[in-house]
């Protein structure tokens, strides 16, 4: 099955954790000696945080602070006794070691113990993933509750120590397009705290025979020095893929939940950047939908962004009232979206 | 829960894969500059197989590619179609990329699209949890059948360019004790192929404020010249605890499935080392049981392990029959295992 039928899990809360104060694009700019202008009109995105000095490069905080922090919050929102969390799950592109898997020094912060843990490596799908996942453990795993988190720090990945304005466009990019940050939802079998009803997850891989268009490497101490590039992104593809992938997820979730475009209440878009998001949103067309989007005060912060774009949700939707979310991973393209009504 | 209980799924085949020859003690003792008979005596373990050309350090194989032999041998011994797989889990500490996530890569060898993809980041708990998760899939996500697989290789963690001779036994070991390798398993929900009931899969976080036994970094473009140390273990630790929570671990399956220890037939120990898995085989004391071990010949493959030792079980295990494996992980200290049946 491409997409989980019935029996429905719950959403009672949603935490997140952004690290130290917003970056604006002034102070970005003059950081990387880049015009800001170029900032605001090819990307958008308004501020982010790092869990890094950017003048240093000295990490300030840890996956697994930023994450304990995001599930501390929701935890503490929930109003669930912590006794019932039966499971940990962890999306994440960006782990803070190999081993021990992060997800196990986020449960050590939080006191939980004697309980199954699950670390999902994954890039922008991999929050609604661990959704995808947490859902199947409460409906089908015997499980009251549980901590479903997502998040990444690019830390390991930004070489702050080179000379930008020689540094093309095509490698800029990725330092002014993302951000840190962490989420973290509580998810319960029964309907309590926030009450939103996770009718469905969609999670499809959909990358046979397609060239990847996001990669990112890792080094061991054996290829330290490898000259292999360490990130590769092929622009060109994920600007012509995700507008289209983004609105088959809508339709089918919309489709497999019998729900018309009018029955949306709100949207939740994947959050590339601010401008991309624009694009995306303007080519799934479902204007009566309210667009929920976190990018352009957040930066991309991948495995935590569905969380920071439920944390918005939860101000604003009523009784009633249905959510559509969606996240595309461009890496060997997965499709992945989530249905949401608040009951 | 602790313990996931019925229904259950089950186990319709297996399939492994090892790269390359055997390597065996002369062999890597001459590679190394070291004494052949302190591997045999302090490790215990003949053979090994590596991805990696240990004269030019030159990987030969990636995890993809023997994840994927690993699944196709899986799926060819199964007699599943292919159509009827409805999902791909992948345990691993040491996938090829940090995106695409290596369980993708292993889709588009298999010809498998349009189905979602899980991997778990984990260290030799892995492929227990990657079978916990298999069997919440197949048993409560709606799933006919699903692909597990497991699989590590160490090329990015043998640094084969220095003088052996000077090394500490304590860095020595990490040479001597690893294997690489791959293993997979074709879950059912109805009884089909090899007919294996997973009848129940434990796998329990222990490590609330325990140090690390183990520690693994990775590094990224950013921190390459870093001089944190890639690799942290501690023996003594893991040789005190693993065979306490190896016990354990096994007591509390057995009593979960309502057997005696007369009542089982095969013992799959954990497989640290040949001399370690002796001394947990011992403390566990079920003399009854039949001992099914692979790491003298395979090294340690860490999250192919398990796959290795069912492969051999299901040579020997008669219907009616009985056995329980026991993965223990001392990163953040993890007791994992399983119970199967013929049926």
């Amino acid at each position: 099955m491409s997409v989980t039928d019935d029996p429905q899990a719950y959403i009672a809360s949603i935490g997140t954790a952004l690290p130290g104060d917003p970056v604006d694009n002034q102070d970005l700019a003059a950081r990387f000696g880049i015009d800001p202008d170029w900032i605001e009109v090819f990307i958008g995105t308004r501020t982010r945080h790092f869990a890094v000095d950017l003048d240093t490069g000295t990490p300030r905080q840890t996956l697994a602070e930023l994450a304990a922090l995001a599930g501390h919050r929701a935890l503490a929102a929930s109003g669930v006794d912590p006794d019932d969390i039966g499971f940990l799950v962890l999306g994440t592109a960006t782990p803070d070691a190999l081993m021990p898997a992060t997800v196990n020094l986020v449960a050590d912060r939080l006191g939980l113990d004697h309980l199954p843990t699950y670390q999902l490596q994954s890039g922008c799908a991999g929050a609604v993933q661990a959704l995808d996942l947490g859902r199947t453990l409460v409906t089908g795993g015997g499980h009251k509750a549980g901590l479903v988190l997502g998040g990444d720090v690019c830390a390991k990945h930004l070489p702050l120590d080179q000379d930008f304005s020689r540094m093309p466009a095509s490698e800029l990019v990725n330092f002014v397009l993302f951000g840190d940050g962490a989420g973290a939802a509580v998810l319960t079998a029964e309907p309590t705290g926030a009450r939103l009803a996770l009718h469905r997850v969609l999670n499809l891989l959909t990358g046979l025979g397609r060239e990847p268009g996001q990669t990112v490497e890792w080094f061991g101490v054996a290829d330290r020095t490898s000259d292999r590039q360490p990130i590769r992104e092929d622009y060109k593809s994920i600007e012509q893929a995700v507008p289209v992938m983004a609105s088959e997820t809508l339709w089918e979730l919309l489709d497999a939940q019998g729900w018309s475009d009018d029955d949306l209440d709100f949207l939740l878009p994947p959050q590339l950047s601010a401008r991309m998001t624009e694009k995306i949103v303007a080519h799934m067309d479902v204007p009566a939908a309210a667009e929920v989007s976190c990018v352009a005060d957040t930066g991309n912060t991948s495995n935590a962004l569905p969380f920071m774009q439920m944390a918005r949700l939860l101000d604003r939707i009523e009784t009633g009232q249905k959510a559509i979310g969606v996240a595309i991973e461009s890496s060997k393209w997965i499709k992945s979206g989530y249905a949401l009504e608040k009951v």
